[in-house]
């Protein structure tokens, strides 16, 4: 089985070996002739020379597999024809849940308040996770682990879906009821992916609905966010914070408002990398089962565009 | 049942409420003569005129129920010779924990290292929780709470104690073994009472043990680390961070060098807040017990001291 490095160069000694160990029957390639390839695996920033890329060559690859969770870079691509994957790495989801729930434990204990000015302020003491709401938007795989550690953990969480699908222990809205999930969100989190839906859904008039002072988390998509509406919001105050790890144009512009605004904490697209150790396997699975005609696993809907 | 409280005035309405509503068949005094109350409800600060509280009138109390968890500010009092209850309330072991796993994630995460200077640094991801060890010293009520919460999220937890009395998923050490619970702890939450036994125990000498760059978090009690030798282990670079919650002056006094050392953190003795709401119930629970002879619940062994 031959199959296509599709992936940045600098990523070949970290996922070649990975991949190998996972799908030792692979015979993984760095370049070649597109019809003598069985598979792709893909990650953004390939190719390399900025060209865009044209499956249509790759007239033999039964599945394209993406080495990230998010597709919207390739899944608008009119060439692409092959059945295409997302990852869904088991790391991946851990590194979300972990940076979801630490950025949230910040924003609810208040961790920004201890100011080290010598002036002992413990006059107010935050509530317990009992008494905090949470609401995340978007409730795929992603979503619902972090609901399951923050329930965990106390917190009384909100989920907001398309379909709103019931998750234990969750208080699931759908559809129209994002108002209502917004609402109570007196810390946000943001999983959704990026779709013609979803982009600018956190408008002025939907980010005015979040109650005073709340915390905004968005390591979904940076197209999620109206940027201009949401800085004006933090400066008037009207939001407390906002931690943001992904954005329009990635690295951020060492001149975007982000940087330099005290209500916006800026990390750089590091909630959920994709680990090789725990992301190969999973597309050796793939690759296996696309060469058996067997159903693949995390199929992208090109409808919906995840 | 006369019951006197004995604690500081300001602390009346909060609490005054919670015990009478927990417990109707009392009768809460602010004062009378001591030799007519069948128990006393205490907390620091009490009595407020600064004398030396005197336990040898109370002849008729069947129990003192400390207010608070920690008990060292009484348990020397050698006029106490009535059963002393420590405080075990469900709030404060929600708000320990709540607080060890948040500063936990603040250190595991690093996100102190996200200055916002417009420089986009993705290249150091944070390894996830499953490959990152914790050590907990003190291994209680609380340190076996804030361990279960830790192992739910995925961290390696080392429980030390004197005992070393098993803890499901913990790797428990007992005794002699304190320095290899040091020797592992990239990140090590302090929750040990404060003793003749626990005084200094992270002296200079034990520090020393701890991984370069190791993040303390101290929400036992500010006897456990000698200040100095912690000052100098973190300007040395030796010890990345600490996160300190509780001094051996509170509150911790302005000029304290504490404030101003950028590789410490002084929050305001928050971490375990008694709430009036939850520990009532309790200190009712025992009050109870006294009236009707039966076994106390969180009897103070006064050898050991808690």
């Amino acid at each position: 089985m031959r199959v296509l490095f599709a992936a940045p160069a600098r990523q070949w000694d970290e996922w070649a070996p990975a991949l190998r160990n996972a799908c030792p029957e692979i015979e993984l390639c760095r370049d070649g002739d597109p019809a003598g390839f069985d598979a792709l695996v893909y990650a953004p920033g390939y190719p390399e020379d900025g060209t865009v890329l044209d499956f249509s060559p790759f007239t033999r690859a039964r599945v394209v597999q993406s080495l990230w969770a998010g597709v919207e870079r390739i899944v608008t691509n009119t060439t692409l024809t092959q059945p295409l994957c997302r990852m869904v790495d088991p790391g991946l989801t851990r590194g979300m849940v972990e940076y979801c729930l630490g950025w949230t434990m910040r924003a609810h204990l208040g961790m920004h308040v201890y100011r080290q000015d010598g002036v002992w302020r413990n006059d107010v003491m935050p509530p317990l996770a009992s008494s905090r709401n949470v609401s995340i938007l978007g409730m795929g795989e992603l979503g619902r682990a972090v609901a399951t550690a923050l329930l965990a953990l106390g917190f009384r969480v909100t989920g907001w879906s398309q379909s709103g699908r019931e998750v234990p222990g969750v208080d699931m809205l759908a559809g129209d009821a994002l108002p209502k999930a917004l609402s109570r969100a007196e810390i946000l989190i943001c999983l959704l992916p990026d779709t013609p839906d979803t982009r600018n859904l956190l408008d002025a008039e939907r980010l005015a609905l979040l109650p005073k002072g709340a915390t905004i988390i968005n390591s979904g998509r940076g197209t999620l966010i109206d940027d201009t509406a949401l800085l004006a919001a933090l400066n008037r105050g009207d939001l407390g914070h906002a931690v943001l790890d992904v954005f329009r144009t990635e690295p951020l512009p060492a001149d975007h408002p982000f940087w330099t605004n005290r209500h916006v904490t800026v990390t750089p697209h590091v909630a959920a990398d994709t680990r090789a150790e725990t992301a190969a396997p999973v597309a050796a699975e793939n690759l296996r089962r696309a060469m058996q005609g067997a159903p693949l696993l995390h199929l992208v809907d090109r409808k919906r565009g995840y």
